[in-house]
């Protein structure tokens, strides 16, 4: 147990390759691309991981769990066909709002970590929703604490 | 009058900058790229030349152009910075079809050409529409035959 | 044996995601994307297939396939969460230039072909090179004819 | 005068559509889209506000301003369609980095707040190079301290 009572799970995990379409005329990752990447990471980890994939969500439920906040740091570059293994896991879970660490290593080496802050939300009130409960239990296997 | 009895209009020409997000690690536009700019492009013709902006069409009115066919040619490279004119015209118009023509050059030089044939849709219902008469007659102005 | 005298071999198959970055406020793919798409399954292709990576001949031997032409036709619209299998095959390959077809369905639903025309190019000459006899035979084996 | 001594100049304006390459099933800017178009501000910026255009800068000089860390708040949605304005502003200088904030907004209302953190870099040598004088002085114009 943590301090806050709450069980440790563990991070999400899943590589993606630097793509073409990823670089810029450096020859590197044009940063907006991470968080790309880190949208394909957050899809797969609620397929795989979860078991919500987002076409159930976004398009049959009309739920959606917008951004309201990140931080980010870029350690070092990552080139053209190196492979990328990202980490998700989840800081807090709030009434509505869900908080995150990302973290994409190449090898041991550290290249981007993210913060993010999501909120559910109602997409046709666009109106934040409660995180149900199924949910709730579902997220706290990924649980990995302030990061 | 051309053959077809059709008046000639003459294209929309709008200009756009290589811009960093554009470029590939070889420091030319990603070819993909190049169908983004002609999207911006159409947009502007839209807002600006037909006066019928996309978000009117799309959000409002839930009517699109979903692209069924195209084809183009990539002349020559195109490099961060350098700034492109994009003439947009059209071929044809049909019950629900529309033909389009692009040509991009830098200066004199010609960089890519496109043709392509759009659909409109009823967004909601994802079924061919007919073009209305109103669209059709400001369709007219950029007539430029087959190119 | 082909008329041509090729013996046929089968195209390279690899299976992407609809992703919520490639669609647009209908909800299905924006059209630039399918592009993009199909360049990541040549990385892949090339990778897994032909045994020569994009970083190795990009970034190590200055050497990189630009698209001169393609025609492409969508045949029905691709929606968020859909797994899409991506077959690559080469029409035919010449002294520098390499003609490839994609095939793009969904189950057993067509949603788009594309053709396209590469050349060779050394990337700081930026000049057409002769593809070398080992890429040829490689790539034969890849061969679908005229499709 | 500020208290650290600098004199205070005033952000770069510039006004950005939200274009439907941006917009997500859900009708708003995928968020990436917004880092993309801070992009775009800045290469506009530093073309029309500090004279010296990225394309001089990145091909020629060999010289980029890759990011090291960022934060953003996403204030409210933004809509396929609206004009965006983007100040895009100077919080400090130092011998190598370049701290930046952006604000955006539609009208009266906020949609996006970003900071972030760049440093000078010698792309051959993948190396910090410090920030030129007569760099330093044209930045100087667009000082808007911390916000």
């Amino acid at each position: 147990m943590s301090a806050a009572g709450t069980a440790m799970g563990k991070p999400f995990v899943v590589t993606k390759y630097v793509r073409f379409a990823h670089c810029d005329p450096a020859g590197i990752i044009f940063y907006p691309q991470y968080f790309v990447l880190a949208h394909e990471c957050k899809e797969d980890w609620f397929r795989e991981g979860i078991g919500y994939p987002f076409e159930r969500m976004v398009t049959a439920d009309r739920r959606g769990f917008p951004i309201v906040k990140l931080d980010a740091e870029f350690v070092r570059a990552s080139r053209l066909g190196e492979q990328l293994s990202f980490e998700v896991g989840v800081r807090s879970v709030g009434a509505t709002s869900l908080k995150l660490s990302y973290r994409c290593v190449c090898g041991s080496e550290e290249r981007m970590r993210m913060h993010s802050v999501l909120v559910m939300t109602d997409l046709d009130r666009n109106a934040p929703v409660p995180i149900p409960d199924w949910l709730r239990e579902r997220l706290a296997g990924f649980h990995v604490g302030e990061t």
